[in-house]
């Protein structure tokens, strides 16, 4: 088999998430890139703001890049667009609605200027480089989304993005499956595919069941309700407004994101919302309370969001009162469970009552379940199969599942970030590895702040820092006043009160006990008395002038 | 109704779950104590080892304490009871394995000789000071739990501890619903009730479903078994040995708590294992790997755990090898989640297989669900009702649950820590506030780190710091050196190899620019410099000394 019918697929970047962010395909050179999207830092990941995917591979071969292709617009999949067009600006392949939230995300951070946009609609092709790129409807939490099927040289591939098979979707399109069939009768040679749910049975419900449980809830409050879900939870948003219609509450957006968002999707018809069904916050909130739903951020329980900041007391415009009921509609991203349940008691205390997905029905997932995964992988029937878009564990998971309905074993692959797999005559396997980590986003910084400093940063955490600056006559070697101490996140006043002057004493022995002591032996002396003092372990810094 | 018939019910400490860790009971200034244990550090508390309550209020009444009932021997009821009896040094009541688990535990702290024990077993009672307490069996998921009815001159309160109604327990013996009836009989003014899964639809199910799961486990492995719990996990131990047992495997238990914790249990019979069937860690390494079972503690991806290391490759004794199955024998305890897939992901790289409680039923809860909790509620049919046992949100729910159940709305009462409770001539109402927060411990500082030390580590850990020593000569207000500069959590060499030349001209300008600047002027100028340029805040420390 000849080196050139070999197709290069490369999962680049995602926390963990393989190939969630961003994938790459390359043949012969050519490249084409699907999605560029952001991820939420952990809870170790100190003072970062986001995570990009490390793109260097791709920076290398700029000129082979021939496009940028985004199957929706969800920030993850979306919201590192800015960062990758400032340096491969390459045309965007996106539909129409997912092109209208990615041109107000870029304005909103003043780049819009810089993007080339290519509209492209589910059911049409583009031909990039030797790709052939077929764009096709799936349901998702988002109106307006696609998967794609790529022709190559090596074969047909089929890239399944975060999809569900909802046959009674919000905007009434469910996923295309008379193309998935058409593709299965043409030969599907790999199939990469989304394992968020590989790890849960059954099926995804329908998002039509949200429907009658927000209905239940804007009927029975007694006040005013606040639903947070995510800015770009387009689907959610109809639900809501349909919600509010019947209920004869009228519908106020918090939060330029979101406002933005809505705007777009309404331009662009793919909400259905009555102009004199939505007003704006200021009247809402000088309306009466049972007349009134709105709309906002926060489900996560990101202290900065309008949810976040009621549950605090610290919102701008207004506050929660006793009668608001607040929704919470989006399940939590693994690691935002505590802070979310934190959100929950501080809203509680403030006499408000709250509804997360676990006291009813206002959230489902938006990803395919194994009942899904295996009815999708039963559709195409390829002879390769490849997960994508999970954790490690969910990929195992899923190519578990894959073996299961009949995939053959040594057909199914699975990669982590940076690690390409090659397809090259009717074989899969493993190639080189290049870097496939994130990058990490804080202030103006790209890719400075590394796991270097992430580490200091811990130290500095775990118990403080402690400075001495001590100034030396360079003759006599004494002291020309007395030493200055300093602590931050190590001592309480009253411990420092008696610790602090035993620190000096030490010191003070230290540079008097004949024979000049180096900054290093004062640091030791004092980490190790403090030590023995505290059992902790705060970073000591000395400076030491002679003058 | 005199004020000399008020019960005082104070719920006192534990991290968000109210009066989890510790309650007390005053009647007529004398004061009985229910439980002391630990909880662990949220995610944003930065450096804490553990926390426990606050018990100031008892400090300060502590010649009226007339002893710390202890209801089971897990680690957030007992964890604290070394601190409690080093301040106030009262009898403890406790079943005869929960104060074995005790006395291990203070021998591992060298705390042995200040504990006064005595002994109690369920159906047995203790006359403490003004009040009648009465010790009978509940099933959780350690063995010899009680719960306590408590008979005071206000009326009978009945304090359920942690428990569930689990009809085949590992240990053959249900909750005492026969003593709930008596007490029903008799007349019940309050219940207590443990709120955990106040959230949770349904009955929880019985501890006997993990026997099947384990056997399917113990066969199907084709290599060694690591199985991870809690070390006070009494009942989990037993099934794994029956399933040890089945499947002609030996077992070997690393990690000397676990390793004290079973020791007692045998002792004391409450775990049955046959000799023969465990072996030193080191005997079991050189076996055949079908023929082994290792149990130990981090089912939690706690760091510093056996399983913690396992996934990091850091552990001394023994390493994973790609045969091996991990067994995650524990529901993630919330906040934990993100710590515990990156455990997973880890232990898959390395080629082991996983297998935590999604993909198998290896571990129930030990708590009741709704079911169980309305059953408790008709059982006992309290006058009044108390929801203990959980963060705020599942007390509400717990109350809901009781009015839906027939308790009258006006005899509900939801407290936070702290919250006194009085319970007076068949009324229920809320008392004053004392303080009934919760304490850190880190190293051997207990109390001394308090939310403002937390919050300069969040500073210091958010973007790291920036130290700048200046000598100027105290006659010229020249400088006497260059200025030193360092950091720490801030930029990355590369970074600073650009960035620091800049803050160094900046202090030069500062300090020659005529009119000696005071250390406040240089850090804003050197901040608002790195403001500008960076888009980040780190804390910036000058040391300015004239010689």
């Amino acid at each position: 088999m000849s080196k050139k019918n070999k197709l290069r697929i490369i999962p680049l970047g995602g926390l963990g998430e393989v190939g969630k962010n961003m994938m790459a395909y390359e043949f012969a050179g050519d490249i084409i890139v699907v999605d560029a999207g952001i991820m939420f830092p952990d809870n170790d990941m100190l003072g970062v703001d986001y995570i990009i995917p490390d793109f260097e591979y791709l920076l290398k071969r700029k000129d082979r890049v021939r496009g940028l292709i985004i199957t929706h617009g969800h920030e993850d999949h979306i919201g590192a667009i800015q960062h990758f067009i400032s340096q491969i600006n390459v045309p965007i392949y996106a539909t129409p609605l997912t092109r209208g939230l990615i041109e107000a995300k870029l304005f909103r951070n003043n780049s819009q200027h810089k993007a080339q946009f290519k509209t492209v609609q589910a059911g049409e092709s583009s031909n990039i480089g030797p790709f052939k790129v077929e764009y096709f409807h799936v349901s998702h939490s988002i109106p307006d989304a696609v998967s794609l099927a790529i022709t190559t040289p090596a074969g047909l591939i089929i890239h399944m993005s975060d999809f569900k098979f909802d046959h009674t979707p919000v905007d009434g399109w469910p996923t295309d499956f008379a193309k998935l069939a058409e593709f299965a009768a043409r030969g599907v040679d790999l199939l990469l595919s989304d394992s968020t749910n590989a790890e849960r049975p059954g099926w995804t419900p329908s998002e039509k069941i949200i429907g009658p449980a927000f209905d239940k809830v804007f009927t029975e409050a007694k006040g005013r309700i606040i639903v947070a879900t995510f800015a770009s939870l387009i689907s959610r948003v109809q639900q809501v407004a349909d919600a509010a219609l019947k209920s004869g509450r009228k519908m106020a957006i918090a939060g330029p994101s979101m406002v933005d968002n809505i705007k777009v999707a309404r331009k662009l018809k793919y909400l259905e919302i009555p102009d004199d069904l939505i007003v704006p916050v200021e009247q809402a909130l000088n309306m009466q309370e049972h007349k009134v739903v709105i709309m906002c951020t926060g489900s996560q329980g990101e202290p900065s969001s309008i949810v976040g900041r009621l549950s605090a007391g610290t919102n701008r415009q207004f506050d929660l009162k006793p009668n608001d009921t607040v929704v919470l509609s989006s399940h939590p991203i693994p690691g935002n469970e505590e802070g979310i349940s934190k959100t929950i008691n501080r809203i509680l205390r403030r006499g408000a009552n709250v509804i997360d997905d676990q006291v009813a029905p206002i959230h489902v997932s938006g990803h395919a379940a194994q009942e899904e995964q295996k009815l999708l992988i039963n559709l195409v029937r390829p002879k390769h199969f490849m997960p994508i878009h999970g954790e490690l564990r969910m990929l195992k998971r899923h190519a578990q599942l894959a073996k299961e309905v009949g995939v053959e074993e040594e057909n199914i692959i699975v990669a982590e970030n940076g690690q390409v797999v090659e397809l090259i005559g009717n074989k899969i396997q493993l190639g080189e590895r290049i870097p496939g980590g994130y990058i990490f986003v804080e202030g103006d910084s790209i890719g400075d702040i590394d796991h270097d400093i992430m580490k200091e940063r811990g130290q500095l955490a775990r118990s403080g820092i402690l400075l001495i600056d001590i100034s030396l006559d360079k003759q006599t070697g004494k002291l020309l006043h007395d030493p200055e101490i300093l602590t931050r996140g190590f001592v309480s006043p009253d411990e420092a009160e008696t610790l602090l002057p035993e620190v000096r004493k030490r010191v003070l022995q230290a540079v008097n006990g004949g024979g000049m002591s180096s900054e290093k032996d004062i640091i030791n002396t004092i980490k190790s008395y403090l030590h023995q003092e505290t059992k902790r372990r705060p970073m000591v810094f000395v400076t030491l002038s002679k003058a």
